[in-house]
């Protein structure tokens, strides 16, 4: 059965030409993903497809028990071919998940199998065909990336992290796609509710290595973080990225005179409060993010690992999380951004959402800081300084793009929009960039064909093109790294 | 005007043909209902449409007052027939709202009235040859669930109550349809926020008594639940039922120790907090659910009497309730599942949802938490352990459900789903079946159509059929009653 | 390029017809706009399009803003035609935004544009032939307001005005659309949050001018209220009007006692809460509307002034405003309601609301409080006491329309509403009210073609109808004005 077709997700004459002329065309910049760079480098090629296709893959894990399936398929020491029966099992019972589309997307691409659809009768034609293919040289890590026609994409890593993976790629002359780092400081934020950890005092120390400091006057924090900025910004980094996962985003306006005694709280709980010193150090990095034209990333709305039996069992990003609700989110968001416009370090920002009722929220406080900003001369090649970001996570799915697509049309500019992201831990997630663009096409071309929009292919189209790829060119500044 | 036709909501013929096929022949399961189990044992007959269809609607109530009519025509001392009329005078101002349809759904099933819209021009025709088919034994409390091709229902049920009904209605041979109880504790149950009042103190007496137990110990309170809980379980019953109308969702840990005080509560007013109390009593009998393969389930959301001029007059359940807002549902949730899930004790479960800005959150918590149970040696007959609950009460609508529909596609497993039930009053209200099956089959079917789902009948046929019967069939092991 | 056609926003045949058949005819009442009287009574005409389109108007700054337009080009010193151009390159790049299509709506009517879309190669030709037609006398204010069928609307004033521009309206026996006043005191509400400020106390100074009284005993700033509120009554006045936009709105129960110490705070911060204060008098002036058959409006959910750097360089209402999530709404809005509807002062409410996320909290409070009042003799002529306003602002577009109208068809009487207004401070949105129409319509005719309302055209088109004007004419008793 042929179900994934040349026009799926294109309900109008209008969005096929939109997607087939304007959007498949273009590179993908995936500018945030959690790829391992060392797989990269070293073009790890994968013995199975279990191995490249579920290791990993929480949203897989979480289709499976709601499944009933035993966790022993899943996490546990069934070998990878009866984990790969189990998924196969689980796969009709997706109807309606975005994993049956993402199954079938990604079996066409890159594994070009289109006549039949994952289900135990199918499961051992398609196991062997795929782990055949995955031992030829177009299917490794780099491989695939070429063949999905990857441009450039962002990793994210932690500020002590050496990036020695990452210069051993840009060193390689015969690899062409630029993988460049992220600087996610979650570790560096101690959380408001959570207090000064042991596992955080240890953290810093081995950020002080990294950084070849030994901390002994209280600045010596902010000025070890700054250390790691300016070599991530060697290596060619032009984004940061904050987690708000285990607790709420918040934001306290911090006495500047407190900050003096960030440092002591290495070694006592004395002194100002945690969310202090949190909101000191969120700041601070934004202030070097702005100095150096860096995008502040913003992931807000998950609560992470709910399910504690599981988690002493087989530890954290392994399903268990969900989305979050917050009073007083409109508020913090406001009084952080506020904070930073006035004091005139507020970096361009990019805000990912969770909990889809924030949408509007979200969308309506980013346009409070608009405006003009240096990155670029000219005025059509300067997507919006603030980005409500695309779907995130659970949102990352025909609905949950629909709704961001619309939101961001209606209370902000939509042709302005700096794209799709994958987000992922696997080399097979590049068709979401397909997935999100023949969604794309197929909203803007509903339109035209409702006259909703003119009806002007090039007007349209170039929009198209623009948010697929322009954009993400042009706002990051990619081209100096 | 024939307005309810054959394809009533099925906008595409692939979603006529997984109705007429597959959905429309498949008995119904009423898994939670308020009905009378009296009414049945009795076999009750209605003296005229006004007694089956108008006493106790709240739905109608409310619309009628949004109409403008005086009360008096709606709970007060009008006559029957002046009540029907001043219901008559709003159906044509109900356009668009689930009322319009409900009414011509049941003129049509069971009354068999196809070519007349209710109006005040139509009213006393409708009312004549209602009243007349109410007179004859099609039109009994049993005909009616009879014609309606019900096959089992549970009521709700307070835990003190002596379940005779249920007793002499499984004792009656005449009668096939099972009816079974309910264990509805919440009246055991004080809330956080209202401290122990005089009702509730009578209420524990008469729950005693029910027990055959005077209480003289501190574990007296739970050993008379867990007799109730087994009476119950002797006579059928296999879920229990927690409605959080008048305040929030909220579960607090519970020291252990604490416990030894709950009897004490029942005389004074010292100890441990109410909301201690709450949150043990509500784990107990979740471990009483688990420890018999019961289902859990939760009505959240509600906010109820809010209308204290109109609570004076005529009481609770009158139509002066609303949907509620609450800050931290996620954490709440998640806190109380993972309390049970970390002690080996959290039974399967449903959450009903009544603010549908919530429904992403509870869906996604409630995956949190799936896995393997033991209810089904086979995988294939293993609806998901944790339910996201159809549309409920001011969601029980097209819009509703499909957000329930959708939401629960995209962050779980559509295809696991136990179903549909009338939460009703009424033995007229059978047809929300129809509706809900109807509004499934457009949902499928339009996918099937747009080419987002595979075009195989029986894929999706069978999928229709699990979740209109063979889910509800294998999910709640009613086979064992 | 005919962008904006005949049968814009109309997916059926069967909206085409209720449109152009029973929408399009209806005069306008436009019953909350912020339109200046003086600007009436002056018949005021406009030196160019940017003076009459886009000062003033923050929808459209946010958008260059989001477009990166510097701005000088926007509320700086640039000249109108620089500012124009501006705007036009913007506009291209608002595509699905509501601003494209206002934009083009609005260039059709008055300006009867249509065969050139905005951009920068049509702005010249565009600013020439707008800015002759602003020369005419069609194009005045009152020749706009002539032009687009209104026959009358409502301005919001503040309680200390002295109407002045309105009674010269009312004298002027060559115009005959009525322009009322709406009685505002946000100004003389305090806020709970920020406490009695200097602005406050000189406001109340201003008040008392207004009212030729000076406070000497405890009651008088309320008697104060009461004589601006006969005053504005006298002037045919018929609404009041709350914003709640620094902070959330609140209720408290004020203790009658208290009261006596309002006075008092004008010169001391003793005493009462300001929250006390802020209940004590919006419940006061809502019982003052209940007894002169007003309407009360309360405006929900915004957030304002959120850019400090831009609110000291340009001030409020400036495009800085944005959505507000809040704890407890629902709880808030059933407290106030209730303690009105249960002293029996309860007046006919229009709530509006920015956050869709509460479009259901929202209708089922109202609905709560419904029930027959006095206003007319005849049930048909009696829309729903409790209104659930149009779609507001960030809502005032095509999807929160429909949310709107959805939210209210499931859980209301959508045939009982009072239907659109403008919120405009500009003469040129008279089209918001063609745009609504366009959008009920084809709903209502999408319902029909779908079969979901039955296929009887004088049915539904008498509730466009309803909705469009004769609800607002029967709701507001404006005939006694």
């Amino acid at each position: 059965m042929n179900f994934i077709t040349e026009n799926f997700l294109l309900q109008s004459a209008e969005a096929v030409q939109l997607y087939h002329e304007f959007a498949k065309p273009m590179p993908i910049i995936d500018y945030h993903c959690h790829l391992s760079p060392k797989e990269v480098a070293e073009d790890r090629r994968f013995e199975n497809l279990t191995q490249i296709w579920l290791a990993g893959d929480h949203y897989k894990w979480r289709a499976m028990r709601a499944a009933g399936v035993d966790e022993k398929y899943i996490t546990g020491d069934a070998s990878d071919w009866e984990k790969f029966q189990a998924w196969a099992e689980t796969v009709p019972k997706t109807l309606r998940n975005p994993l049956y589309h993402w199954t079938h997307l990604e079996l066409k691409r890159p594994f070009g199998i289109t006549d039949k659809l994952l289900c135990p009768a199918t499961a051992k034609e398609i196991w062997n065909e795929c782990n055949a293919k995955l031992q030829t040289p177009e299917f490794s890590a780099r491989g695939i990336m070429r063949q999905m026609n990857v441009k450039l994409v962002c990793t994210t890593d932690d500020p002590a992290d050496d990036l020695r993976w990452h210069k051993q790629i840009a060193a390689d002359k015969s690899f062409d796609i630029q993988v460049l780092p992220t600087f996610r400081p979650d570790k560096a934020v101690p959380d408001g509710a959570s207090g000064i950890s042991d596992d955080y005092k240890n953290y810093i120390v081995r950020l002080c290595e990294s950084a070849e400091v030994v901390i002994k006057t209280p600045d010596d924090l902010l000025n070890v973080l700054k250390r790691r900025h300016d070599y991530f910004h060697e290596n060619g980094c032009r984004l940061s990225d904050h987690g708000f996962g285990q607790f709420q985003f918040y934001f306290v306006h911090t006495p500047e005179e407190r900050a003096a005694t960030l440092t002591e709280l290495l070694t006592t709980d004395e002194g100002c409060s945690h969310g202090d010193i949190a909101s000191l150090i969120l700041r601070y990095i934004a202030e070097l993010d702005f100095q150096k034209n860096w995008t502040m990333q913003l992931h807000i709305g998950a609560i992470r690992n709910n399910n504690t039996r599981m988690f002493e069992k087989i530890g954290r990003d392994a399903g268990f999380d969900s989305i979050m609700d917050q009073t007083g989110l409109g508020n913090y968001l406001d009084m952080f951004f506020n904070d930073l416009d006035y004091r005139g370090i507020l970096p361009q920002t990019i805000v990912y959402n969770l909990n889809p009722v924030y949408n509007e929220l979200i969308a309506t406080t980013l346009g409070n800081f608009q405006g003009d900003y240096s990155r670029s001369a000219s005025l059509a090649q300067r997507p919006s300084k603030m980005q409500f970001g695309s779907g995130w996570w659970f949102l990352d799915q025909k609905d949950g793009m629909e709704r961001q697509l619309n939101c961001l049309s209606n209370l902000g500019l939509l042709s302005q929009f700096a794209g799709m992201l994958t987000d992922s831990r696997s080399f097979l997630s590049y068709t979401r960039h397909e997935y999100f663009r023949r969604i794309l096409c197929n909203l803007l071309g509903q339109d035209m064909h409702d006259e909703l929009l003119p009806n002007d292919m090039n007007l349209v189209g170039k929009m198209v093109q623009d948010i697929c790829y322009n954009n993400a060119e042009n706002y990051f500044g990619f081209r100096s790294c």
